[in-house]
């Protein structure tokens, strides 16, 4: 089954293609740059999403639902946002088909013409201000902490499964509030938020950062965000939370009276991570073998294979496999059996691996006979033989579980230390950026003119400004000019 | 707050729209015909999407997700499905727009044309079987068990919030099946998971039937359907499920390799449930007072109501609220402490009513001292004080949310049962129709002419042909030809 998948080392962006396609994770679609999310694919986010959803819930959230459509006229109302923001969208122009004259076919109704064009929501901070106007009269009404789940639409030229599609699945949080601070400290809980489950659920060690001036979200003062590290060495952002200010509000006119009798504008948020992080969790992990699931995403995680010749051999294996999975399953872990008899055992373990299932028990008449199982850990490809007689399994297993999760996240964090190299010379920043990839740590003189050059000579940008930076006093790589402090450079996906 | 909400009586259609709108469910939004589906509306439906999605699991399925958009030429695969599906689309025509002219906005830029136009999905058949086509080979990918929440747009010129709007929320299953048999069989699932579902869910009393060629889904060999009464005496589909044949199969080319060596088109189906959902829950039990929840699906199944004056006795009332909030949750009841101070009780009385939040606990300082709780039911508007010394509340309180979930039950069977008449003259059906509205059941000549005919004169539909209906030769209410047995007309929505 994951004979020919090709091997990072050689290819690592057809290494990705074929992993998506081969697990039944994503495909494209037959329109153009939007990608089908198969049953296994969708499961995995499917549980990004729980725990998602169960993170903003706790931290104060709701969520709504806005129209798909955005009149074009809005897209306007906000200047720096319609500037910054890319123009290739999906435009609505007509409401109506007709059958064509030859009886075969539709063609578009001419007179169902919209007199104005709506656009698909490629990100919906316009439409949803414009309904905050009617929600927000008073300091009473906020702060108003409201998130969506949706598809939104960017019309790309060049796509990717999962990490750059013209259709996307994501969240868009959008939260009012009355003080500029209150605002802030959202759109850092945000980023908090994201960062935990990246670390905790995806096994993902993210660098917590601010963007440039450059790379920060059209109409946004602020965008926060947390990079992480592939393992061909470019990163990939992989949440945004962005301090809108009084943008938003100015620009559809949402004012409160504030406890005091006066009237202001509200202060606005908006953040959001996608279905790019499927591309964000399979990158980081996966193996010449398939893909590798942390243990707290994996749709199935453990499977059970049976390992016999014949019906009286599978009934016997069956009880005892039937017997484990209600105790795995009253552990609260996620267990399958397996036992078609179409396919052997062999096929069976490349099949799981290229799944990325955290854990594959098998058991033969051996195993019964000595009262074993066999335990083969997906992350690191080890067996162990377990005696029964010796250990609870299902507390076993749970503690395994558990080692898997740290042992992955461990392993990105050690590949994205050593990933990590300050540089202090143009020379080096050159060399490394193109010889090794990673994060380079190095000065920059703050200004969006050395950003771009330095991106034109590399293709490397600012990934972020990192939240813990140390001050300290420097020269700019490019220009240097003074520095206050080190950035992160990266090409990026 | 509820002071003004009309009477059912007197307008049931503003009482309907008010209602929606005063109880924070949905509003409209700036783009014609869509919603805005507000915060407490989108926490009912979330709880609607959690029980239908644990049922469709539980009966095999899994989720995936197709693109919104399908090429125009798509539409015409399936010859009836092109035929009798609505025309109404939103139709792309064009992927970019540019800065205009004189700078302050962004129009078309015409160079940006598509090819071929992309509609938004109006439903997903076409779509999908061109995806299964690559994923069904053989038998051994059998059945295929799909299902997909997302948004669908169908042009509409006359919009009810929930009801009809151009942009709506459903689920659509789309399964694969090798025999004919399974695949009725399948189809019949569906419906029977759905009437479980609205029955011991949302407690509304559904009849399950199938519909006449007429009503049938442009591209099903049988649609079969749950039909409920609302208040008004109007029907309303709740629910559908298709047996699609061939069909889809035959226009996508999807065939597989049988156990026997043969080559066959594959069975389909198609079944789905949308936000409209959401307005037969209102519509069936809602009162002049605002909204009645069924206690399954409402966000907030116990309010508890402080009664005070000035911090102390405040202070007091929260220990003994804080303490029977956290038994309530032991029990997985969802409860909320509304201690505001900005809003007097009586106030609060009339937000939670027009809410439809179930069961009301009021707390003041006599029952403090009494060792008393006042709680009040929504569904029967009904008070009583409990002792506490007598009856652990806790499990006094799960007993009366079951019983208010059943009695809300019952009276809508009721009204059902009173709504429905054996009519067996035309004069009989269009005197009914007119005075008493609800179902009429009566014998029909098998005809699509006289369908029409009837829709004609008296705006009623056949809303099913109900399952368990008896063998009763009769003749038909409008033609006096021979009929099998008695069908259900309404008007509806
Ligand atoms: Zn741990
Ligand atoms: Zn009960």
């Amino acid at each position: 089954m994951s004979k020919g998948l090709p091997k990072r080392s050689e290819d690592y962006s057809l290494w990705y293609n074929e992993l998506v396609k081969r697990a039944d994770l994503a495909e494209n679609s037959p329109v153009r740059g939007c990608m089908v999310i198969k049953p296994y694919g969708y499961s995995i986010w499917e549980k990004m999403q729980a725990q998602l959803d169960k993170m903003f819930k706790e931290t104060g959230h709701t969520n709504a639902y806005f129209p798909l459509f955005i009149p074009k006229s809005y897209l306007s109302k906000e200047a720096s946002h319609v500037e910054g923001f890319a123009k290739e969208c999906a435009v609505v122009t007509h409401y109506r088909l007709k059958n064509s004259e030859d009886g075969k076919g539709v063609i578009v109704d001419p007179e169902a013409k919209l007199e104005e064009e709506l656009i698909v929501r490629p990100t919906s901070e316009t439409v949803i201000w414009s309904t905050y106007k009617n929600w927000i009269q008073s300091y009473r009404d906020l702060p108003l902490l409201v998130n969506q789940w949706a598809n939104v639409v960017r019309w790309e030229m060049r796509t990717r499964l999962f990490l750059r599609t013209a259709e996307f699945l994501w969240q868009e949080g959008h939260t009012a509030h009355a003080s500029k601070q209150e605002a802030i400290e959202e759109t850092v809980q945000m980023m908090n938020v994201y960062a935990e489950f990246a670390e905790k659920f995806m096994a993902l060690p993210v660098v917590k950062g601010v963007k440039s001036a450059n790379e920060r979200f059209a109409g946004a003062e602020d965008t926060y965000c947390i990079e992480a590290m592939m393992q061909d060495g470019k990163a990939l952002q992989a949440g945004t939370s962005h301090f809108l200010g009084q943008n938003f509000a100015k620009a559809f006119d949402v004012k409160f009276a504030t406890k005091e009798g006066g009237l202001e504008y509200v202060w606005g948020t908006s953040w959001g991570v996608s279905t790019r992080l499927m591309g964000a969790l399979i990158m980081a992990h996966s193996d010449d073998n398939g893909l590798v699931l942390p243990p707290k995403l994996a749709p199935i995680q453990v499977v059970i294979v049976p390992i016999y010749k014949g019906d009286e051999e599978l009934d016997k294996i069956s009880v005892k496999a039937k017997e484990i999975m209600g105790k795995l399953r009253a552990k609260g872990i996620s267990v399958h059996f397996d036992n078609r008899d179409t396919h052997k055992p062999g096929w069976k373990f490349a099949e799981y691996e290229l799944k990325g299932v955290p854990l594959r028990i098998a058991m033969g008449p051996r195993d019964l006979e000595n009262n074993t199982v066999e335990l083969a850990r997906r992350d690191t490809l080890t067996k162990e033989t377990v005696q029964l007689g010796e250990v609870v399994l299902e507390e076993y297993i749970v503690q395994l579980l558990d080692t898997i999760q740290h042992t992955i996240y461990q392993k990105a964090f050690d590949f994205r230390e050593e990933m990590t190299t300050e540089v202090n010379t143009w020379e080096e920043f050159e060399e490394m950026i193109e010889k090794k990839g990673g994060f380079l740590s190095a000065h920059w003189d703050g200004t969006s003119e050395t950003e771009e050059k330095i991106k034109e000579l590399t293709k490397a940008t600012i990934r972020c400004i990192p939240i813990d930076r140390k001050e300290e006093a420097g020269q700019c790589i490019l220009t240097g000019k003074p520095s206050e402090g080190r950035v992160y450079f990266a090409r990026a996906y």
